[in-house]
């Protein structure tokens, strides 16, 4: 193995420790950073994940409260609870978990987020406002996957990247803040027809499709960066395991840095999380200030 | 010459006619379309652009107020202006002339129009409900732009399509819309090290810098389409005139087709606006029975 690997816990570990002097910041002027998480219907599935969101959460300084509603909750009812959460000033960030049951369509949920409360960066607002470069929150993986780049010693500003994969929560994303940083970036998909053609000329290369081992050595320059966001779970004879998006042994003897799974990406996504909390209880509360302070001025 | 001239001015009027036939229909429902301008301070530079906008409203049916507001007028003012016209059921479309005085910030006057009457398509929202592949009002020149793409015989699935330029208005929004169609997109842009390496591997290239004579025949692969929006005023030994980025000349020798400067996307541009301002009609009309109409079910 040639590549450096990238520690996604450190790098993680590094933002918390900024969220947390933030988020003590934020506290002593009294607006102490919180989030509400919403599920809805059967948990189990995400009940791990928003466990370890807590953690990350109170780790970080920020408060976490796990709300869970019943499979029965109509859409009404939802945006209802949403709105209340929207205008309450000591709520400072919504995260709506998937799955959703089938009567509850997501984007209308993430509609109903206030922009300035879209910690999970889903509102198409927000999206505008990515593409527009202007500080905003952004969607976690994306912005995750962007600032694992960043600490690598690459220059931004006209480097090739080729991103795999173009859904609207990592692949496009990930494309408008790559074209904001100055790179030069060519997005492939299930319909390119020579995604190792795009890939292979690429300085860094990130990955986010959903297929274990769709990206190989042979398709990476050598040298480049992987940023492998894919999360996957495939039986091995030695059990099941969590792998990536790239063929980790071939892509790791030709690039230049790789990012494991697990410890790669997915640590840095929710450290994001809790960063986009703080810089939303920030954004609150100076927008409140903007609203209510002019009498001062 | 081998390249096919691709006649914008036909394009245009053909979109005009399929305007004014829904402009007839919304209008017997008692929705007849119509477009508010706004241009502000010395207006001398727009006047002749505004004028043949008024023109081609006319032409397919929308109502047309170009409205002149003096030097002075306050960002608080115009801002209260906006407000007032998005409150204004007969008025269904706000455009925001270009340029504006220096005090007055463009960005915040777009964000200031409603999105359902943002018939220029610049609100952050819109924006980002195009990255979502929803149906909304698109940034005119860049839906001009891949309208013409799509009156050629190519197959948008899987088309190599290399975007120059990378403005939040134009090459970006060309950008997702292709992504949208299925196409492999690659964006550069001034901090791109070869722009030619990423043109002559594409079949469609987008153009949208501002500089005359950017793109090259050789930066062309043989049989590609090259769709031009630069506008330059250039100065020749005949006198002024108006050209493309592309030197068309040394293009339209290698490209399968191409677009002139004048009378290429700049007609579709305006046809486009005038699209928006039916479609803004239409779902301002939706968006009111939703609303009001719901003790009828």
């Amino acid at each position: 193995m040639r590549a450096g690997l990238i520690d996604g816990k450190a790098i993680a570990a590094e933002m918390r420790a900024e969220v947390r002097a933030e988020a003590e910041l934020l506290t002593k002027e009294g607006w102490a950073p919180k989030l509400v998480s919403i599920s809805v219907g059967d948990t189990a599935a995400a009940e791990l994940y928003v466990r370890n969101q807590q953690k990350q959460a109170e780790n970080a300084g920020v408060e976490f409260e796990a709300r869970s509603y019943p499979n029965e909750t109509s859409l009404e009812q939802l945006i209802g609870i949403l709105q209340g959460l929207n205008g309450d000033p000591r709520v400072n960030g919504i995260i709506i978990q998937r799955p959703l049951p089938d009567h509850i369509p997501v984007k209308v949920l993430q509609k109903a987020v206030h922009p300035l409360k879209d910690v999970e960066g889903m509102h198409p607002a927000t999206i505008g406002n990515i593409v527009y470069n202007d500080l905003a929150l952004g969607p976690c993986t994306a912005v995750a996957a962007v600032e694992i780049l960043k600490t690598l010693p690459l220059q931004m500003e006209g480097l090739n990247v080729t991103v795999i994969g173009h859904s609207e929560i990592v692949g496009k994303p990930i494309a408008f803040l790559m074209m904001g940083l100055g790179a030069t970036v060519t997005v492939c998909h299930h319909m390119t027809r020579s995604v190792a053609m795009h890939s292979r000329a690429a300085d860094a290369v990130f990955v986010a499709v959903g297929k274990p081992g769709l990206v190989t050595g042979d398709m990476i320059k050598p040298g480049a960066a992987v940023i492998d966001i894919g999360i996957n779970r495939v039986e091995t004879p030695e059990g099941a395991r969590t792998v990536g998006d790239a063929d980790f042994d071939s892509c790791a003897e030709v690039a230049g840095w790789i990012t494991p799974v697990p410890g790669g990406v997915g640590p840095v996504t929710v450290a994001t999380l809790m960063k986009n909390a703080v810089m939303a209880t920030r954004m609150q509360m100076e927008h409140y200030r903007d609203a209510y302070a002019r009498t001062e001025v």
